[in-house]
């Protein structure tokens, strides 16, 4: 597949040489992306042609992250426009790839209501908008990350999960490329290790100093003073500024408040969703219980045994020390003022 | 190899029925186990003909779990005795083993300060009540597991950890054959699992109701009041009642206690260790990076990055609840009175 390049941020290494490229593009009505699945081991792309391999490709997980989820259901509803797809029928098929992120919602009813003759100019629009204000998170947060700050994160908060430059990986970024040195606690994220197998691709590809550590180990370096602050993305902030993260999210943000560590989340405000008054009211995604059980197509569980798989845990907003927004930094209650 | 039964109480289904047998156990002057490694998917037994293959198999975890190591260690000491092995070369090579688990320094100057003309019956001697303190652990702590209790635990603090019964498992396991209904959460205890590979078989054998989830769920089902309590083993128990176990305790001690949900650490008051002033003092193993980067033998993560690999942690005492011990069950301070 041809790469469209554009003055980009995010760098792959790729054997033609370190490339800049988003996460998802389009080309003519073609809805292109990077398969986040094969990584990092294959830079593999898919292509998907209507709203169906649209819905697929988020369910299936080729492409995640609240951002790059609400821009692959922007461009596919541009396509399903172009396709000459009933408008609410593609709306309908794509809103059902997963429940949880609001960007999803956002970004399918965007399209609705702004339908115009350039569907897909409106789409690459949103898409730049999304990229813009990653780009102004990165600002906004590089004034809390000094010379010498590790940061602890969890799953991939970068710009594979928001087209370009991330939301909890903009401020690590901006930072490394204003010279300051900075080293990241990469959480391996179980189930699917979008840390282990995603954000250390980019930190690797940026060349950030990093390590790999498993979830349970996060806590440990908390309590020994070696996490300077948290930085985690999110797929929905609730009225009262609760938010919901990846699973495991919760668990970090109590041991970074147990031992006085700042924890941030970083996130355009169209996270913010003024319709769920509380975190309590966000569905929580229960997937598969194979991501679990199997490792690598192996199965380790023993014969028997089941297993439970909540994707998403909700963060009381107590816990969270600021939000990160392409408009500044917030509080829990400065964010609620502002809605 | 021939299985030594006993009427021991951990149920193994094989091909031939199911048995009741021991995590270790001697014959004439072999150490014989179960290679943990390959559970759940094979039943498979290691043999260990001298005290370097004691410290081998305590070191590439065949056995683990501090009684268990405990056990072995003693064994290897009576097989080292027979085969004339100088008793402070082999106390040596078998202390080198593994630096946390306190009960590998204590059953080998246990043996080394007791050595008699009949090593090996000092170590079944050592062995008998090492499974005896875990029955009086499962006797005492049944009494706070009462009907349709839900338990967390994390890591295997079962019967392979600890010969027989088991420390956190031992009240579970007595609680259901007291005809109790009782659910356990298990975690799947990253990097080397053996919550989902060990924990779950045990329970599966027996017909304990449980789920695996990934380590990251526990805060999760404990914020939603799934837990009841959480029921952890240890392998040091320090002056100030701190404890180290596994690599993640610490995160699910600090949100049970946010969550109003009791903490047991389940133990034979060997594991107390009076010079050892506080956790901070427990020295820390970190183990091959590999047991995080790579899976069931495959590369996951991406060339280029490096893995951090604590394998315990430390709970400082005021998070506890309680210790459930052979003697009866006390709080962190009552225990520090004992000694």
């Amino acid at each position: 597949m041809r790469i469209k390049i554009r003055c980009d941020i995010m760098k792959v290494k790729t054997k033609d040489g370190t490339k800049d490229m988003r996460a998802v593009w389009m080309e003519d009505e073609k809805v292109c992306m990077i398969d986040q699945r094969f990584l990092p081991r294959e830079l593999r792309f898919f292509t998907a042609n209507d709203h169906y391999e649209i819905r697929d490709a988020i369910k299936k997980m080729m492409i995640r992250g609240a951002p790059s989820i609400g821009v692959t259901a922007a461009y596919g509803m541009a396509q399903a426009a172009i396709n000459g797809v009933n408008i609410n029928e593609a709306s309908k098929v794509i809103k059902s790839a997963r429940p949880t992120a609001y960007d999803l919602f956002y970004a399918v009813d965007h399209m609705v209501n702004n339908m115009n003759k350039d569907p897909v100019s409106m789409a690459e629009k949103y898409a730049d908008s999304v990229v813009d204000k990653c780009k102004a998170i990165g600002e906004h947060g590089t004034s809390l990350i000094s010379n010498d700050t590790k940061v602890l994160t969890h799953c991939n908060a970068g710009a594979l999960a928001t087209v370009d430059h991330g939301t909890a990986l903009a401020p690590i970024r901006a930072a490394h490329d204003a010279g300051r040195n900075v080293f990241v606690f990469v959480d391996e994220t179980r189930p699917r290790l979008q840390g282990m197998r995603l954000t250390a691709w980019e930190l690797e590809n940026e060349g950030i100093s990093h390590a790999i550590i498993v979830d349970n180990a996060a806590g440990h370096f908390i309590q020994r003073g070696e996490v300077d602050m948290v930085i985690v993305g999110t797929d929905r902030i609730a009225a009262n500024g609760d938010i919901a993260n990846k699973i495991g999210t919760y668990e970090k943000a109590v041991v970074a408040k147990e031992n006085g560590v700042p924890f941030y989340v970083a996130a355009p405000v169209t996270t913010f969703d003024p319709t769920t008054p509380t975190g309590m009211d966000i569905p929580i995604e229960e997937r598969d219980h194979l991501e679990v059980l199997d490792l690598e197509g192996s199965r380790i569980h023993p014969e028997g045994s089941s297993a439970m798989n909540p994707a998403f845990d909700v963060t009381p907003a107590h816990y969270i020390t600021g939000f990160i927004t392409e408009k500044g930094v917030y509080s829990p209650s400065e964010l609620e003022n502002m809605f």
